[in-house]
């Protein structure tokens, strides 16, 4: 595996790319199963495989975890590595926003909603980053997690506003055997907030039984869902959403193949999303 | 010439541009000497000639022209014909932002001072626009003039902070016999308008005059700009700008490599722009 630690030595080993197929996975690092089920795809979709590892300050907030977001390069090198990843992009903090960087871009209205009302300017920050690496990495296809699934959808609409030719591809959820989807920031969690933090995936397997069982009124999967989550005071409820896609807006009845009901919710210190997606992601 | 009017027609048609050298001169149409300079630079750059023009609604603010901007699309086409332009991209009014459009990006700083100032949002509107423009010809360079500077200014920045692969090129300002930069909104000044706009490029050569003989002290030079602004009634000055290049900061100096002279007056209705460059803003 290449690893490139600047935007240079990136464009220098992309120039001898000829007519691969190149598959991209940008990632934020300390990676888990999720990020590994992304690779995998990519390896297995592509005739080059590229990992970037950055995380991102522009889509932190300012009292947000940039400084203790969990970082280990060398665990995820040798991940990648173990995946037959071809290249690692691996740029130092600064290197995607040099001095002078002016130029920024918004996915409004989609960034407004759901995680973009609590965290604002947070789809903003991933946008920017997602269209500079697209520029620098000029991918056939690129992949997601479910998991964040409004990113996702920020990221479909960018590529189909700017005419950028690349494929999105988004990939399921991978949970941990306790159901917890895997997130990096797992890590914060100290036991008792775990046990508490398995009431987001509870809430959202009450709302999947629910619709399977032909409950579609938003409504009431709402509040099986709020019931599910005030079982323990460790944990708080941000929003749960039940949104229309790709519009991400309030729909007062679940549309079986166009619907995501997402919930985010606090455990201590610790922001934590998941989601349930009724229809398809990818573009 | 090829004319194309949609996007897909566009794709098509530079889906075959193999090896060729793409050159690209994006308009507003009501085209004049100026920009007929970008298209022959263009054209002797390159092995295939792309103009647009498409007057872009995001890039005007709501009490501006763009109901009234001047239009004249039969006789853009004969003066391009004439240029050997190989294709132009005509679209609808609405093709660049479709239903659902929702991605824009800002080169923040850049697009808040001089013309920033007076059209919020303007900047804005012309940076996703060439973005989109660019994404769709992906030229190997593009052409602007240097009237509209601080747009070149922005558009620079773009492509360095979006990692684009094109080179920008800016053509010097084309002046009308009595000394006015040639601009399609000239088309709007009554006779005694006309006149009374002559003292912008006089302003312009009383600083460059005064630049000459070695006044570099920006307030001397921009006091002598306003009295000859000030000398016509039917004249109202909007900004006088004496500022570094490229990050259109106000200097007390003129740096003689790198310094923009930069005026805005409203003479009735109508908005004009002129400049001295001290410097070069290609890229």
């Amino acid at each position: 595996m290449k690893i490139c630690r600047s935007i240079e030595s990136l464009a220098e080993a992309l120039a001898e790319r000829g007519q691969r197929r190149v598959g991209f996975v940008p990632t934020m690092g300390f990676l888990h199963a999720g990020h590994l089920s992304l690779v995998k795809q990519c390896r297995e979709d592509n005739d080059l495989a590229v990992v970037s590892i950055y995380v991102n300050p522009a889509q932190f907030g300012r009292n947000e975890d940039l400084d203790r977001y969990p970082r280990d390069p060398q665990r995820d090198i040798a991940l990648l590595e173990n995946e037959r990843t071809d290249l690692l992009f691996l740029p130092d903090s600064g290197a995607m926003y040099p001095p002078g960087y002016a130029t920024y871009v918004s996915v409004e209205g989609l960034d407004a909603v759901l995680c973009g009302a609590s965290r604002p300017g947070h789809f903003r920050g991933v946008a920017t980053v997602v269209l500079q690496l697209f520029n620098l990495v000029r991918p056939q296809r690129a992949y997601f997690g479910q998991k964040d699934a409004q990113q996702a959808i920020v990221i479909r609409r960018l590529v189909r506003d700017l005419h950028l030719p690349v494929q999105v591809i988004v990939m399921p959820i991978v949970r941990d055997s306790d159901g917890l989807a895997l997130s990096s920031r797992n890590v914060y969690l100290a036991p008792a907030e775990r046990l508490a933090a398995l009431h987001l995936p509870q809430a959202l397997q009450r709302a999947d039984a629910l619709v399977r069982s032909g409950v579609l009124d938003s409504r009431a999967i709402r509040t099986a869902m709020r019931n599910e989550l005030e079982r323990d005071p460790l944990l708080a409820s941000e929003y749960i959403a039940i949104v229309g896609l790709p519009d991400l807006l309030e729909t007062p009845v679940v549309d079986l193949n166009n619907t995501l009901i997402a919930a985010a919710v606090r455990v201590g210190r610790t922001r934590l999303i998941d989601n349930l997606l009724l229809g398809d992601l990818s573009c």
